[in-house]
């Protein structure tokens, strides 16, 4: 990145966050909206707005090439300053990371057919994770059982898959199924799909606690799905390891995005407790509402260092997969608890929606589970240091 | 309490409990529900069955009165179950609160026409808090605005009231107005008043992140309402004396209630545990789970043993007040992480609306900010210890 | 217990907190210490004065029973309001916790021999723990190393203990060590030893966080220690289970010690947050500092209802090995907390002897861990929870 | 700062590093210590160590100049693993700050008497803060009330102080008192005095929870102390300002050294959790232990980066006033979290003095209180983001 570049993504963000701000945040109160998320309507309407600001697709550079990470820190966060702002700009999951792998790995077909469109604004799903109830990859993607079997010149897919962020409404999806690389080891492939498909059945999108994802998380069957080598995403058998290629940037952008929302949620809260009075004084004036904001802004600042020092690893060209992970779990905990002081220094309304914090609150709670529970991330941090222990 | 009547107590507990897990429970799937809670519908069917069973108003004895609180405790705990049962059963707030107050104070005729409909299960509302936003009483009782002026042989009230749990839908309010006592001294009166009233205007009822109470909470506008000298509750300019005789045990049943939510969502999340496997074993299996459903153990238990200690209290005349707010302090924080945690161990189950566990970390979380934020009983508890330290 | 006991108890617990207030805490400040408690003659003369007042072993009737453990919840706590305390009271681990056992299971002459010095007096230990470096018994009782071989009429014992509180000092032991009951199976044997004897070797005496109990924490080296038949306590092989006879008691009593500990701690802090000003308020008057003492406050109201919860299912015949437990975890967190807030609030005096809050705090710190660690317990509440779950 | 003084700085914390590990640590047994810290005696011995290896003074540059903060950063980190460390390297406090702000404002023939000898290795004291208990500046230092009188030529000082780190064995102060600037507005000024002073009485040393600075913190009384003009450091009444300059950078060099010293502390428990088993495996294995030690490694590397950030800051020439309370609050609690974490990880072994871990939490429990209290620091974080939310 050259001093350049960086002035020019600084530019970039302070224009998104002006869109933002003076554009999206007031359709927050738009009844246009579904349990899941805005109604499609509202999405082309505010993205023919981010296309007209010339800010579609902030993240990508002019060449169609995705800005490094730590370029694209200020402008995720910016855009996440509303929860409509990532879908506004196209920034958000799983599209943005879709776009981060296919632009990595596709072929040039490939990109025609499905790289394009996803920078023009159609959406597309992800389809790995499976339903836990019935012992298939939740957080343990060595558990997959989704298996595509060779047949003919062709791959015959079946299996289930659950929690398929944007599924409903997506034209295209990457998914990944097992396939047997003949050495008696789990291996695992990714395959590109058209949608809607009629061998993929959408049996249910569940209710969620969250609602900023058209098309919510949907629970698939897939039935004989057919694909062809050359949907094939990169090499055969190499899925699990374009997985990691996608989970530690995808991860991290979803950190800048919710530092945004958190960020807002914090201006909120402080303009709320300066304004109101209580028992003789401004709410920041206790200790008890003035204490909760300073921890607020040492957790959103510990928060932007360590999305921006992952940011900086993965740019080096490092994998950063125990790096991201302690990302994920730093900056989703302290966000959330971020967050909850917001609801809890605004009383009565910041339970209500009358303001944007109480679905912020619902959505970071959320994403202390989407993309692998602290636990599981904790898990993988400890065995990472008992690796490294063990050394010579 | 006689050794018979808390026999007699358990075993209403327990015919609760096997009402709300049998009968109740399958209703919490019914689609019948609007953005604040279930239809009255759907209400009007669950406490048929109650009735049924003979368990509506399962805390009101034979004769009429409430038990005590030491009684009440397993039977509002049994009808917390569910998010549904203590509508089912007629021990949700602010009802039975409202019946608590008027069996108290009420007089034969307010009680005819004000305790007995509450009773046979009318709705009522209580309407105290005011807008923050203008400066009126929110946690802050002393900042009440709404005024009732005397005007010939009657009162004239005007003012604005919000967060206004039940008011749409209620036929039945207890208003707080402030009174001049003619001394100079801030005084307030309570009124009875009857529902629908075309003086009171319903402004608005925000959305809120809790969705178990019908009505939800209101925002109203008091104009130039009229009450005549024997629907004053109580005597006049007695107001605060009696919120304070409402609001401790208001304040111990809800604690009652959501520690049967708690106990809930512990268990589902426990089966939850038991049932599914990761990386090997089952969840309970991996300790980052156990101890998590440890602590749930350890903090249900401890929020039990709070509530009795305070119902103790109540039942031997102490007002209790500094006591209920450390039981509300601790048992709301601490049914808060249990729900969190449960949310947590059961991963994308827990923020979907697949189990009721989703909708139960919603209902606590408003739980810390009703009946008066943490930090607001804090500050109360903090004020007694500074007094008994003042004293020789 | 009857109603009188309980007076009783009361009215002991009263004169045993005057006797620590008035005479035991100005003795704090003396200096004849050593690093790991008061010196022996220090000792001698705190339980002169004990003995004068009739306070010496408060906890035991006339009758030379020991108090039920609902009666001893008030006595043990207030003999703890000083670290001097159950020093001069005779309630101090590890001898309150011996003479519980020898009482419960000692043989008539046992109880000449061994019971009745301790209640005389004398000190003893407990050898159960061993140094985990070696992979013995530390936390884990079934990694137990020490080996005792029939050998002709007696036993012979050799192996290593590490951890023995007040080894060095004392005049008898039970010691545990492994036994061969034929069965294959692991099996255990308490045996009674006079100390000093010079098969046990003191190999060092770790310096500790800690320092109220004299003797320190000994790491022993034990080389053909010979035990007869008559010194085995209780059955042959029945080791572990009188472990547990012990265990869940002696985790109890160290709680409530340490609640009179942290109690005080607490009186202090707020003595000093009522007495010390800051930026024009006194200390208390900060929000920031009263939300502490209120914190401080539930916590103690929790400790003491989690410890006579546990009392009572003893006192009804319970093992309430899981019970324990929980109330082990609970309190020893809770006042942990307490006194960090204590040492916080008082700032530099906090972290300074010129106090007894700074002792408090380290005494306490070392309780998160003995008697096995949190995360023991969590573990087993754990295994509980999931052993409840899989009964039909 | 060039490419090249970062290599350097670099290349200078490796062997700090190197030169404590391998020289340092081993005298963390050495019995030459007193309750307040090593005897001089030992001292002087790591000192020689010190200049032997070309290491003292290592954030010195060869022109006598302190290195900018960021540079630092490595270097008084890896001075910190142990508490021994700085002693050695004369990287300790007060010293390193006192050599900062002598550096920024001595005059010539100052530097000379005070800078030089205590770059050659005398020690120093900063007489600020005062006795809470007689109503004098402890944290807020608007309350000083040492004075400087006028008197002919010279000034007489009077007062107390407290909390005055290494006075015992220094042979300079710092001193600050109020002066009068004759517009009526509170005043302080800064003077040097060479020590020990006739005028200065040592009234007691406490001792306290730490113990790696000699002299301890004494509680000192000033009678009549005269000094002249030439020793008053910088402009007359301006020391508020520049205890300004000198607090921000010492409460992060502090930052630095506890951030070695809690990796220290991070190492050791790791080391114990791979090498000792409990239950069938090792301690690492156990999620209970495992998920602590990637907590820790989360926190100390949030740790770094908050640092790093402020170091940043100052070397533009920010002030960092608030900037340096949030790291002050960040690093302090998550450290001593880091240290309490090890010390749980590591059972007995943890609450003794066997290893080093023992004292880093009681060194770390204080830094939570020196240079200014977590909630002090919040307070001033609170205000900062209330006049910003004022402005227009």
């Amino acid at each position: 990145m050259t001093a350049m570049s960086e002035n020019s993504s600084f530019n970039i963000a302070e224009r998104v966050e002006h869109f933002v701000r003076s554009i999206v945040t007031p359709y927050e109160a738009d009844d246009r909206r579904t349990a899941h998320g805005p109604q499609e309507e509202l999405v082309h309407e505010l993205r023919a707005k981010a296309r007209e600001a010339g800010l579609f697709n902030p993240h990508i550079s002019a060449g169609g090439e995705a800005l490094c990470h730590r370029e694209m820190v200020p402008i995720l966060r910016a855009s996440g300053l509303s929860p409509l702002g990532p879908l506004a700009l196209n920034t958000a999951a799983p599209d943005e990371g879709n776009v981060h792998l296919l632009s990595k790995i596709a072929t040039g077909s490939q990109r025609v057919r499905f790289l394009e469109p996803l920078l023009a604004g159609k959406r597309s799903a992800f389809l790995m994770s499976e339903p836990a109830s019935e012992g298939g990859a939740g957080s343990d993607p060595t558990m997959l059982k989704t298996i595509a079997h060779r047949h003919n010149d062709t791959w015959v897919i079946n299996g289930r898959k659950a929690f398929i962020t944007g599924f409903a409404g997506a034209e295209a999806a990457i998914l990944m199924a097992r396939t047997d690389r003949g050495d008696g080891k789990m291996a695992a492939t990714m395959f590109l799909v058209k949608l809607p498909n009629s061998a993929i059945h959408i049996d249910r999108v569940p209710v969620t606690i969250d609602n900023s994802m058209p098309g919510g998380h949907a629970t698939l069957t897939i039935t004989n799905l057919i694909v062809s080598d050359e949907d094939i995403l990169g090499a055969p058998h190499e899925g699990f390891a374009y997985a990691q290629l996608r989970l530690a940037p995808a991860r991290l952008t979803h950190c800048m995005r919710w530092l945004g929302a958190a960020t807002r949620a914090h201006e909120i809260a402080t303009e709320y407790a300066v304004g109101r009075r209580a028992f003789g004084k401004s709410l920041i004036e206790h200790e008890g509402v003035g204490f909760m904001l300073a921890d607020n802004r040492i957790a959103l600042k510990q928060s932007e260092l360590m999305i921006g020092w992952c940011a900086d690893l993965l740019d080096t060209g490092e994998k950063a997969s125990i790096e991201s992970s302690m990302v994920k779990v730093a900056v989703s905990e302290a966000l959330f608890s971020v967050a909850d002081r917001c609801v809890q220094i605004m009383g009565g309304t910041g339970v209500s929606a009358d303001t944007v914090v109480e679905q912020i609150f619902r959505e970071i709670r959320a994403f202390r589970i989407y993309d692998g529970p602290t636990e599981v991330h904790k898990w993988s941090i400890a065995r990472q240091i008992a690796r490294e222990s063990e050394r010579p």
